[in-house]
């Protein structure tokens, strides 16, 4: 460690993490993930105040700071899972086991399941039942690093229920060390009741319900789930424009399952992101291009579901479209709760590199939620920070089930 | 709960788990997953001394038998990973980040990548460095429910280190609460100092390398890699019988990338199983079945490797073959250390039903590795069990990510 040479009393950090290796993920380092090796972080005010090489380390108040070694460790940004649903209740897995004994799924519809099944569960259930069902699932999150996650609505599909679920998700926000981020997606399915009656269903999601999310500042951003067996891209505009008049930023499940022009949609509207995207054409990713829109991909639905169709990578990276990496996780296409999982299935389905998926886990995941605070380890951004017992930041990505995190800080804070 | 009616000092259990849904996987129990609902289960001398519906609770002595509830949950037998490499040493992530940056086998084979790297770095580690490394993935295991686990050696290929790499394996037996079973894999793969001398080598493999073994006890069974990269079916025959004069039962890494008879070569030595078999035909299936050999399938190294060619389930199932799954985790083609991950990719890749996943990590894993002891609830059976925060069984193959195990007893020990 370098010696302390001289005493700044103005540097009195509340942290300074020494004998670092920090993949800062910061586009402006050239080195692979922006790494500085034998480095240090100084934390201040729950953010980061110093960061670079040791033997930079200017003078500060070395009997006030704190000072933890890395032990030669890697420090990432804290993970960022910018794409979810877990808020909900019941379960699918007897569903899941009737799909795998030859039971077809007109079958299951039949009988309530598919989607209505966790709409049923999810009404019935309280506040306090969906904040536990949920904690469970954001302490798995974040026991592999994760500092950040989106959770948006869409089990509820009348008022009273979608407001609940984003009020669950903004209890949970103020009782969990993560940060949590909401978006409104009323328009996820259309509910039961309001068979035949699309159309009347996105009435209610763009007035009565949209409202109601927006005076009880519910949401951080909207989403519409723009397909076949969901909504028209017409109907996805009509969202989108509502949202527009409340100034919430918009987003779209788009070309998942066929190419309805949702990425495109979204872009005309400058929206955060298009995700899914495994049907999207040259086209809609110029317009993504264009508008600074992310693709958000999710692996997990697409081995999930054992789609074939790949989301068009070499395009992205051409037009250089940001992707992010999300888990997606929900009960129906996605039920795995693991954004490290998901990272190795980036790299083992869509043959992204390493650095890739942890940008997209990251910067990019960032960006996809319009944050602009936090996904890069640099001066000014949240402390949000992950510790690795890693030689290489690609082991990240490569090896999972032996969790290597050491130590999570979110706003300077470490439990 | 029960009222206890009256006292019987003969039954002075050492524990007693009331109020529990048991899956106890006996094929002579009608219900799915040999359910029985509503149950108790007592343990005498680390074993089962009773299980039943809790309303046919024999007298037992009620004021030495501690008693906990099981809460209305589900117990199932401990699971059992009966096929993995996870004494090692080194990390393949940066040759992982190579190969999808674009860098060919080919290079990285030259470069001193592959397999061989695993064995530069694992003969490089002392029994210390190994048992550590070791330790943590069997901590993985353990946290989401493995009570037994078979370690095979094969990063070693000398005598030196195929025998380290075993009396690790032993070491970690003696003091892990997981109960190890160990496999000697010298014919993993041919070392680079008998390049065009594979015969030489496998000479080695069946006189001074398993004599070694044999003479340290270090050795439950002997397995060979049988493929057009790695040993051929008559090397494969010779170290058979080699390990048939030492009374090793023996299993094969099988079927895997072509189809070379190893699996009828196991077969026709009565061996305990044969693994990977994506490339196995019907006169292997009838073969094994006639032999009760069990089809041990590895769908992380499918998954990682992106294999198309699915192991021949209907045929299995159609000549009554057990199926076990397995994580097979190792560096080079499964670093997924998960048993949970591989009982949903059971059922994802190769549409296995939740039910059977569970038989294949419980009691088709235990026959695998010739253990008549463990892998179903009964009377008689090691007290390995499981105890999960689940509603129905499936929930275990479906939902992967929040870790519903509660408690784990091993030989009737929870810690
Ligand atoms: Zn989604
Ligand atoms: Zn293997």
């Amino acid at each position: 460690m370098t010696t302390i040479t001289a005493n700044d009393p103005a540097n009195d950090w509340d942290l300074l993490i020494t004998d670092a290796n920090i993949a800062t993920m910061d586009c402006s380092i050239a080195a692979p993930y922006g790494a500085i090796e034998n480095a240090a972080l100084a934390i201040k005010d729950s953010h980061i105040a110093w960061l670079g090489k040791q033997t930079d380390l200017p003078p500060f108040d070395a009997l006030a700071t704190p000072i933890i070694s890395a032990k030669g460790q890697w420090l990432t940004p804290g993970l960022i899972d910018c794409h979810t649903h877990l808020v909900f209740a019941g379960s699918r897995a007897e569903e899941f086991e009737q799909r795998l004994q030859g039971v077809s799924y007109e079958q299951i519809a039949a009988q309530g399941g598919g989607i209505a099944s966790t709409v049923t569960a999810t009404r019935a259930a309280d506040h306090e039942a969906l904040f536990v069902l949920a904690k469970d699932r954001l302490n798995a999150l974040y026991a592999e690093g994760v500092s950040t996650v989106e959770i948006k609505s869409g089990y509820g599909l009348d008022c009273e229920n979608e407001v609940k679920i984003l009020e669950v998700a903004r209890l949970l926000g103020e009782n969990h060390p993560i940060d949590i981020k909401t978006t409104f997606l009323g328009a996820h399915a259309l509910p039961l009741e309001y068979k035949g009656r699309s159309d009347e269903y996105i009435d209610l999601v763009c007035n009565d319900m949209l409202e109601q999310v927006v005076a009880g500042n519910l949401a951080d951003a909207v989403d519409v789930f723009c397909e076949n067996v969901g909504f028209s891209n017409e109907q996805t505009r009509r969202v989108f424009n509502a949202a527009k008049k409340h100034n919430l930023p918009v987003k779209c499940h788009a070309e998942q399952l066929s190419n309805q022009q949702g990425a495109q949609l979204v872009a005309e509207f400058n929206g955060l992101s298009a995700d899914h995207i495994e049907h999207l054409d040259e086209a809609g990713v110029k317009a993504m291009a264009a508008a600074g829109t992310v693709a958000v991909l999710l692996p997990g639905a697409f081995y999930f579901l054992r789609e074939t169709k790949q989301p068009p990578i070499e395009l992205l990276k051409q037009y250089q479209v940001p992707i992010a990496i999300s888990t997606d996780f929900n009960p129906g296409t996605s039920p795995l709760c693991s954004l490290q999982l998901m990272m190795n299935m980036g790299c083992t389905l869509f043959r992204l590199t390493p650095q890739e998926t942890l940008a997209g886990v990251t910067r990019n995941a960032a960006k996809a939620l319009g944050l602009t605070d936090r996904g890069v380890l640099k001066v000014g951004m949240r402390a949000d920070i992950a510790h690795w017992q890693i030689s290489h930041p690609a082991q990240l990505s490569y090896q999972f089930g032996v969790n290597k995190l050491l130590n999570l800080w979110i706003l300077g804070i470490c439990i």
